[in-house]
């Protein structure tokens, strides 16, 4: 069991009408000026943002608007943030939308106070320990970062994908109302709840599976997303399971579910030079990435992956076969990601087949020229990486 | 289900040594003179006091201690407590002990701000939004003040134990290295783990079964801390086990068991008024009384305590037979208390039979001389009290 630190202090504000805490809470954690960062139209046809300016302007709190994040937020629109808050003097960033836009608000963050350039953070030249203060009104629950430590960028000079993070991006605040996720289409909303899931599965693949109660933990959460998703797919507007996703959301990446465990994240890197280089969705390029990961690796610790296979799964616990009943696991969840619409190869989610050129650069880029490695479950170096997304292909 | 608020801001550094990152967390939070808080001999015996005190002083932090706090703390000490940080100009409080020495450090946060008597917060005559910051060195995991915005404090003038909180007592950090709790007896074990396993109960029954995730995760909760008890008990310096309890304890009350449902606390309640008279235990309090409150109440809600019985204690769900299934679960729940030592009615715990008089009196202090009623689940007025504890004597 690895010692930890367990820190989360976002005030996460849950339920109908959330919003309209928003002006008491910017002023609560000391927002004077607020720069209101969201993405492309739907804050606006919804009536979100107009309703939430309103809040702000009512409170007595001046407003700068930034809008144009897309998802793969880019680092181009991260620069023109920085300026504007340097500009007009922004003590506070609030963003609208979903992890694109608080990743987005993230980089910005911590570009106004960083002397140097932003995106020497992100490729490891640089570190920052303080950031202007943020909060959020989530409308997309998947990439968790309404309460993570981290952020992710993509450099359009070369399609780098990367992260950077500590505790100081925490949101200060976390508005979070299930009502504003109804309209969230189904392929967006399976690929949300994907990437909640690789968020906690991310944590669960650790070879240090002696830490009882984050393991109960993290299979409560998996089975509760990988039930209650179908019911928002019949029914987009079930307030009580969209609520469990939504929360089940934050939960997945704020820690809780890895307290004790080494993580392993090779899913999430293998994924990001796969969005960086074809700019799919994140969620759905982890379905399509994950089980050829996890048959790749799950030897490396076989128990755990039968214990995924029983506790999350529902598979029959063969004592006669742990690596059947482990393989059968990794099918279970293959079937999963295709019956919520996931791809599970590279070629459905590209469109076309990935070619080895194309494979081979990514391993590249992944493993840092050849220099780095990825993941722990399983220690993987370039080849191993390169091998995983022949398999996936 | 209910709309919540999350907020558990505590920086948690958990694991081995961890106690010597002490300094740096009190700077980290501003703290420069800091008042020392702690309990009877056990932080001195151990020499975790001296070490403590070491470190701070090598820190260039001030120190001005004050010991003594006992189980159920008195309203003398914070008050002693309060006078001193005025006098010594403290700016921060550094509890060592358990949620006894927490609260009561607490308590004199509230009252060296607070204008008026500190005890008026406790009897609702004032409310207090700030406090002093404070941090905290756990060694008996058990009443979750570590990461609770709710303090506890008994005033030795009518023997009345009485509850205060707000967001503001959350501690700024939390250290917890289970190697500091193996020294902790069995009873002092077993009534910890009983008051943890109740701060998810409260939660847990509760009319609003609708918010899947949280039930979840109580469940996973409540079954860790059932085996894993059995462990400790079994060998007290089993590291492991030490800290999923020590894990549990926290979790169990920073919220997270109880996102969106509407807690009972009548458990809590009437042992308060049962301690307060008494000086008992306050987990083995609650043993002796939730059976009792759970026998009175289960017809309110059957399928919750159906699903308790089935998810969390292991009974065979005989559909045929719903309030059966229930009240093998409370049965069960009855068992494991005295397996570990707690006892299940008034006299096992005061140690002679309790008078129909200080039953009465006991009802009429909990209901406030019968104008208040506790808990949601069932909303008991004075006669349930008094029924109750009859049931329980």
């Amino acid at each position: 069991m690895k010692d930890f630190v367990y820190f989360a202090p976002t005030e996460v504000v849950f339920g109908r009408k959330s919003e309209e805490k928003v002006a008491a809470l910017v002023k609560k954690y000391g927002g004077h000026k607020v720069l209101v960062h969201y993405g492309g139209g739907s804050a606006k046809r919804s009536g979100l943002l107009d309703k939430v300016l309103g809040l702000l302007k009512e409170g007595g709190i001046e407003t700068v608007l930034l809008g144009g994040v897309v998802p793969n937020p880019r680092l181009s629109l991260v620069r023109e943030g920085i300026e504007i808050c340097r500009k007009e003097g922004v003590d506070f960033i609030l963003s609208v939308g979903g992890g694109s836009v608080i990743d987005s608000a993230k980089a910005i963050a911590y570009g106004v106070v960083y002397e140097g350039d932003v995106w020497d953070l992100y490729i490891g030249k640089g570190e920052c320990y303080k950031c202007l203060p943020m909060g959020c009104i989530l409308t997309i629950p998947a990439a968790g970062s309404e309460m993570s430590s981290g952020t992710v960028i993509t450099n359009e000079d070369g399609n780098l994908k990367r992260d950077y993070g500590n505790e100081y991006c925490r949101q200060k605040f976390a508005i979070m109302n299930p009502e504003r996720t109804f309209t969230l289409p189904p392929y967006q909303t399976a690929a949300g709840v994907t990437d909640m899931m690789m968020h906690t599965m991310e944590r669960y693949f650790s070879q240090d599976d002696d830490m009882t109660l984050t393991d109960e933990i993290a299979e409560a959460l998996l089975r509760t997303m990988k039930d209650e998703v179908f019911k928002v797919l019949k029914d987009p507007s079930d307030y009580r399971a969209r609520a469990q996703i939504m929360w089940g959301g934050a939960l997945a990446h704020n820690d809780v579910t890895g307290c004790g465990t080494s993580s392993d994240w090779a899913t999430h890197q293998l994924e990001h030079e796969l969005s960086g280089m074809f700019d799919v969705t994140h969620g759905a390029g982890l379905a399509a990435i994950w089980p050829s990961w996890a048959r790749y690796v799950y030897k490396d610790n076989v128990s755990r992956f039968v214990r995924f296979a029983v506790n999350v799964m529902g598979v029959p616990n063969d004592f006669t076969d742990p690596e059947g009943t482990a393989l059968r696991g990794i099918a279970a969840m293959e079937q999963f990601f295709h019956a919520i619409g996931m791809p599970i190869s590279l070629e459905e989610i590209v469109g076309r087949p990935v070619t080895d050129e194309e494979i081979d650069r990514m391993a590249y880029l992944c493993s840092n020229g050849g220099t780095a490695t990825q993941g722990r479950f399983k220690v993987l170096k370039q080849e191993d990486m390169a091998a995983i997304y022949r398999m996936a292909r």
